[in-house]
């Protein structure tokens, strides 16, 4: 993921919003890293809105390729997503949303809250076709390559098709970073066909048979336990939102009490810039049709920045287009 | 859990049996380490019943407090286990559990096969009332303490019921290790009441109300999120089997690929140690009664020798009464 932003040189401008508001991160801190990171490591193809209210933009002169859009408030993390989303339409969360949605931007992120994202996210946004339930996407480090995981988003059931769907959308996702048949496995609780919930059995049978037709797009790996996931030799990680929501933090949770014991004894940097999820980027919302990113409210300002790299990557491989091309033959209408 | 040894100095005798077949680490290795154990470690209060073919015991000589029982084979990891259970009678898997259930052992220890010991142990042994459905527990190594996690067993659906037999039984295991009023959590997707499926739902509303009688040996610390378990600010983690399969595979794989890399810096013996959780004590059987353990097939012999100072501390602890009278309390009929 780090130090692709080469790779944006000579594209077509694409406009990406970044909320300053509503994280753990004083909105000011967040805008000073991501407006340094703009100067010297953004491509000029790259332009960015930056959506806060008018106090944080004071006494900030203006920059190249860089618009500050000034809203009237945040939706905080304590709000109820669906009271707020409704009370606070000028809030830089709905306000980013809205615009992504009139087409002033090509993909916007927020670090704010949740529930409140998404829930703005499906209710403004268009649908994409063959999607029933929309999935938060991460990439995952492991020993070899980054790991897409979806869903880590953390709705309490779901359908093999559900697992399908998420399959497809993740395929897109590793192909948008140029990995050509990308391998996909389901996260489960031992190798064999029939582990796991009766769901989780008809989505491996249903995945082994797209996989297996000659044009299939992806390979199948199969059931993946947990421990064999930082081995890094599949691309996607299937799961629910209830399941993927408990890996992710778990990782995240272990990786944080590591990091804190290898800084304690002075220990390689190298490790702990790979182990740190608070500065990997955020999740995208696959399956609404625009490019929306979720940072952790707790996640630094790197990992916005990082966002911002893969938001721009997203627009500029047309991500939306393979999103909508690969559910095609994941519901076995592509020629 | 380690250099706890100590404790058992005074105690009455009690009987281990440890099935040397049907693991990943030849048994000739897995005889050695605990002989070699045995004679420097253990305390001459347990006694240690070794159950292999007889090619294993070809040339060793007898030891104080060491009993070498000949059985004809092994139930294989490959091996089904309801078939496996009932053609091998004279495997070492189901000679350990007979040998526990007529009382010539107090404890029994394999790394086998784990279908077959759990089919075996809930078909032999009686079941302990009140329990629904009986779960694996594991010890989780954190920043603080050690916690216990229950169930890892890969149960694929559970009800609310179970979520509170499984608290009651990781009060009782946790009360054998000392922990006067241990605090319980639930793993969630978040801390709030009303996260997560119904059935935890309903699970937290009843925890919450057996934590709040006068009486309660528990504290209820709520709904705990993967990443917040590490801080070891709980001492029972309780979740269904699916879902703490996928936990606890993710911490240890995680932790295997931070170790490895750990050893390539040549860096922190200790901190390797504390992580590695092939050296971790093997999963209690909760639920039924009688104390059976299950070794990762994978571990090495030092999760064996671990593994019987964890059953010769429940023997000693009577951790099945302590178990039986938790249940008690937590269905509401201790006085």
């Amino acid at each position: 993921m780090r130090g692709q932003s080469k790779e944006l040189k000579g594209d077509a401008p694409c406009h990406i919003g970044v909320d300053l508001l509503g994280s753990d991160t004083p909105p000011a801190e967040l805008l000073e890293a991501i407006l340094s990171f703009s100067q010297e490591k953004l491509d000029s193809s790259v332009h960015l809105t930056l959506l806060g209210t008018p106090s944080v933009f004071a006494g900030i002169s203006s920059r190249p390729g860089v618009i500050f859009h000034t809203v009237e408030n945040a939706i905080t993390m304590e709000d109820a997503p669906l009271t707020a989303i409704r009370s606070k339409r000028n809030s830089s969360l709905c306000t980013g949303i809205a615009l992504l949605k009139n087409g002033h931007l090509d993909a916007f992120i927020s670090a704010g809250n949740t529930g409140a994202l998404i829930a703005c996210a499906k209710i403004e946004l268009p649908e994409i076709p063959n999607v029933e339930r929309p999935a938060l996407l991460t990439l995952l480090p492991t020993k070899k390559n980054e790991i897409a995981v979806l869903d880590v988003g953390a709705n309490t059931s779901y359908k093999a098709s559900h697992l399908v769907q998420f399959a497809a959308m993740g395929v897109a996702y590793q192909k948008s970073r140029g990995v050509k048949v990308p391998k996909v496995g389901l996260l489960n609780i031992g190798a064999e066909a029939k582990k796991g919930t009766p769901e989780l059995q008809e989505a491996y049978d249903l995945l082994l048979a797209l996989s297996q037709a000659k044009d299939s797009p992806f390979f199948f790996a199969g059931n993946i336990e947990g421990r064999d996931v930082f081995h890094g030799e599949i691309d996607v990680l299937v799961t629910d939102g209830f399941t993927g929501n408990v890996f992710l933090k778990t990782a995240e949770g272990l990786a944080a009490v590591v990091i804190e014991e290898l800084s304690q004894h002075g220990i390689a940097a190298e490790m702990r810039k790979r182990l740190d999820y608070a500065e990997y980027p955020g999740a995208v919302l696959c399956g609404i049709d625009g490019i929306v990113m979720k940072c952790h409210g707790t996640a630094n300002p790197k990992s916005l920045t990082q966002s911002i790299i893969v938001a721009s990557r997203l627009v500029h491989h047309h991500f939306l287009s393979e999103v909508k091309n690969e559910l095609l033959y994941f519901d076995g209408k592509r020629s």
